[in-house]
């Protein structure tokens, strides 16, 4: 089997990649710290000391970091993947970052007849453990075709959506949606509490109709259990919501609500509250 | 089968008293304009001339009336329900009012020995015709027995949430939820469109995860097809949430979002777009 270049171990990177080895991958591993490289090495992946190095050794090469500044490190910076790839190379990045950033990585890569492909995730931390991430992905069909193997190694619900970036743009969609169904639970099952109306009652009657959602029912259950840990924490949904809004300007395109979501993330970020589940906003509602 | 009166024969209203007459109950009907009552007659129904007649005739009243001046004026105005109320009548209100009238209606009702339920629904006019709303209601647990088979001629998914006024709180908890959603949807299948991205393929992306919901689902097809007919008018959203925002106000309770999507909807109705679906909310980001 082809080997793997993988970098950026952190809490989704480190279970996909070991997902990969699992499937019988041999994989070559690099990431900023060195701890979790050791752990990775344990469980028979191979380390290696830059991403240069990676791109030198592998020509299938994952990134999963966590924002554009870390891919474009990656990518561009001194001993980075452009000083080291090979023609020929396929490259996943399945950090979430802006489409701009996925656009330019496409751009400067194939210029080293590299194929790109942007394949943001989402079901966190359990779905990158049992590979159940739903994967949106950006690329040419025949990039798509050969990373197909791969991706049925870490998710299940994947969807090729168009052209380099499409991922991105769906991934900043989708955090979008997320974040503003859970600003509409929150404020809505408060005003049920403040109206002293029985709130697990409210929620239940809005499950069987057309205010139905997957998020009324997890986080809706979550604000019941006032269970606000983690899960996918605060300040990382406040980063997504930064890349729809930035994404949404270069449009021309207003996002009121979703820049009202982001400054009410913000409140929470700046009064410490960062390390909250993203369902923690409704705390904003109910103090 | 006991006599059932009958105020308030609008699109809502007029098919739900056909579907007590189909199911073998006497109904007397009143409305304020007289055309929808003589059709109502044709059906075998009994006309009276004010809501007093009705209180005076029948000891089970509904009244599905558009807003709470209608309720107060029905219930308190001149040869209103008060004047002619007998001890022992059941009284469901089942429009969509403010909590605090619902709370002012049972307390004078109750005054006369009148129990009463605040019975708003959600499912529309097809739910109204098909019978098969969603109920939500509020009052005494002997007065929703006693209802009960009245709310199985009508709807399906019925829910005995609290006492008096727990059935507006939680409809009031649904539009929010349901304005809102429209709103997330609105800018994300915006934000797909703006940037050149295939809005079917991420609208099946995103409900194939945590971004799931009914709205998604069907009013995402409907900004798909450009199809904007109501279904339910903005216009009465927009009151909708205005009942939501004035409840929030007193229990000092500030509903940011909420307060944003009825901005949105206003400057839609502003600009004589009052007759779209609520799901219309979605031109004012693709323009």
């Amino acid at each position: 089997m082809e080997t793997i270049g993988f970098i950026g171990l952190g809490i989704m990177g480190a279970p996909v990649a070991r997902n990969l080895l699992k499937a019988g991958y041999p994989v070559v591993v690099h990431n900023r710290s060195r701890d979790s490289v050791d752990d990775l090495v344990k469980d028979g992946a191979t380390a290696a000391n830059s991403p240069r190095e990676v791109a030198e050794q592998t020509k299938a090469i994952i990134t999963m970091l966590p924002d554009s500044p870390d891919v474009e490190q990656v990518a561009f910076g001194d001993d980075g993947l452009l000083e080291g790839l090979q023609a020929g190379t396929l490259f996943i990045d399945m950090s979430t970052i802006a489409p701009a950033t996925a656009l330019e990585v496409d751009k400067r890569f194939s210029e080293k007849r590299v194929s790109c492909l942007d394949a943001p995730v989402s079901g966190g931390e359990v779905g990158a453990i049992e590979g159940t991430l739903s994967i949106m992905v950006g690329g040419s069909e025949e990039a798509f075709e050969k990373a197909e193997p791969l991706f049925e190694v870490m998710g299940k619900n994947i969807v090729h959506i168009g052209e380099a970036g499409a991922g991105q743009v769906t991934k900043a969609c989708n955090q979008v949606v997320v974040g503003l169904t859970i600003q509409a639970i929150s404020e809505a099952l408060a005003l049920a509490k403040k109206s002293g109306v029985d709130v697990a009652k409210v929620r239940s009657a809005l499950l069987g109709g057309f205010a139905q959602s997957r998020i009324l029912d997890l986080h809706g259950q979550r604000i019941l259990d006032g269970n606000f840990k983690p899960g996918f924490r605060m300040n990382l949904h406040r980063k997504d919501v930064g890349i729809a809004l930035e994404a949404g300007d270069q449009q021309n395109l207003e996002l009121p609500a979703t820049k009202l979501v982001a400054q009410q993330m913000s409140r929470l970020i700046d009064a410490g509250k960062d390390g909250l589940d993203h369902s923690g906003l409704y705390v904003l509602y109910d103090e």
